[in-house]
């Protein structure tokens, strides 16, 4: 069973730990103390060992972690060990850039799809051969396709039905671009990126000089 | 003077409430108590009141909030009163996303000038007439205008050093797309918009169905 109680702090520390653990295998390093690790992430070393300990624990005292099995324990805990099928709404100036980002690809984030309803998108190409589907032909899609995570970079306005047609099909996974909450049962999972609201946070933090805590 | 102890969980909320109140506001509703507020955002009004009293409390016994008095404090609070002046380093995907997207604009975040490096883009139209500059006129740029928030939308490699120059040339806002942390000085604010973590966090949660608390 997995443990469902992590905090979500925890788990938004995560893919934190795997972008340095990545850079030290990048660096040559094999092993690092908790110690070292925290001196580059600027953690302390007992939040460090704590977040580790939720998931089993891979220190050994007087060794430290082994970078590369870490790396590896932290991507298969994250789910980085299977590709994730993605499809995109919304070809527009996002929805490109995301369509195009080829990190996502790097870490088994396929975008596979992507649709929209515009005349004069649907048929360009965005990346490779990939071309803009119409979005009327979305459910027949899912039907016919595995797709664990859709991302939505429209208006608002359109977001929400669009996500209703998503949940419909037995899309689990939404990745919300657009500026909107959206309503979906207890099974589907939404991650937002408010890129406006990210915005105002800085404006605030910058109006009233709060620096942001690790 | 400001309070600034006031939590990052309700900075945080402070953006989602600005934005219910903006679409009250389009539905034509001049006032609301913190009940009805707390169907809307599923979010309970205890809290509500609470959040809002760390602003001094605009809510009346029996009356509720009014919604426009509200929206524009919160704007206030927020600094959206003012223009924010950008520039925008990186004109790649991401970067011609942000320079074209409007909604930006429309709060007063006005990205004014885009750099690269790359002699493909400098001298290319980007959104109106404003065209990508070379990076080299980063520094000249700075002295000669208003800087108040530089987004960051290049590879992480790149992304310190030009951090580094930002921050020599005493810019005190960083909207951060590279996928690193920068190490700025205690009066520099750094807002991260890491996508793929938010990707990985989203994997996480749906290989362990756990649910995002609003």
């Amino acid at each position: 069973m997995e443990d469902i109680t992590i905090s979500k702090a925890v788990i938004r520390r995560l893919p934190r730990y795997y972008r340095y653990l990545g850079d030290l295998m990048n660096e040559g390093v094999e092993r690092i103390s908790s110690g070292e690790l925290s001196e580059r992430m600027h953690v302390t070393a007992s939040q460090i060992r704590q977040d580790l300990n939720h998931f089993g624990g891979f220190g050994q005292q007087g060794y430290g972690y082994k970078v590369e099995y870490l790396y590896h324990e932290i991507a298969k805990i994250m789910g980085l060990d299977m590709a994730s099928h993605m499809i995109l709404i919304g070809a527009g100036n996002l929805g490109q850039a995301l369509a195009k980002y080829t990190n996502f690809r790097t870490r088994g984030f396929l975008i596979e799809a992507v649709f929209d309803k515009d005349p004069e998108k649907i048929g360009q190409a965005v990346y490779g051969d990939m071309k803009v589907q119409d979005i009327a032909g979305l459910e027949e899609y899912i039907r016919t396709h595995q797709v664990d995570i859709a991302a939505i970079a429209i208006p608002k306005e359109q977001a929400v039905p669009v996500a209703d047609r998503l949940v419909k099909c037995g899309v689990r996974g939404i990745w919300n671009f657009a500026h909107t909450d959206l309503a979906v049962p207890d099974d589907v999972i939404v991650e937002n990126v408010h890129l406006s609201e990210s915005l105002m946070g800085l404006s605030y933090r910058l109006k009233n000089s709060i620096r942001e805590k690790k």
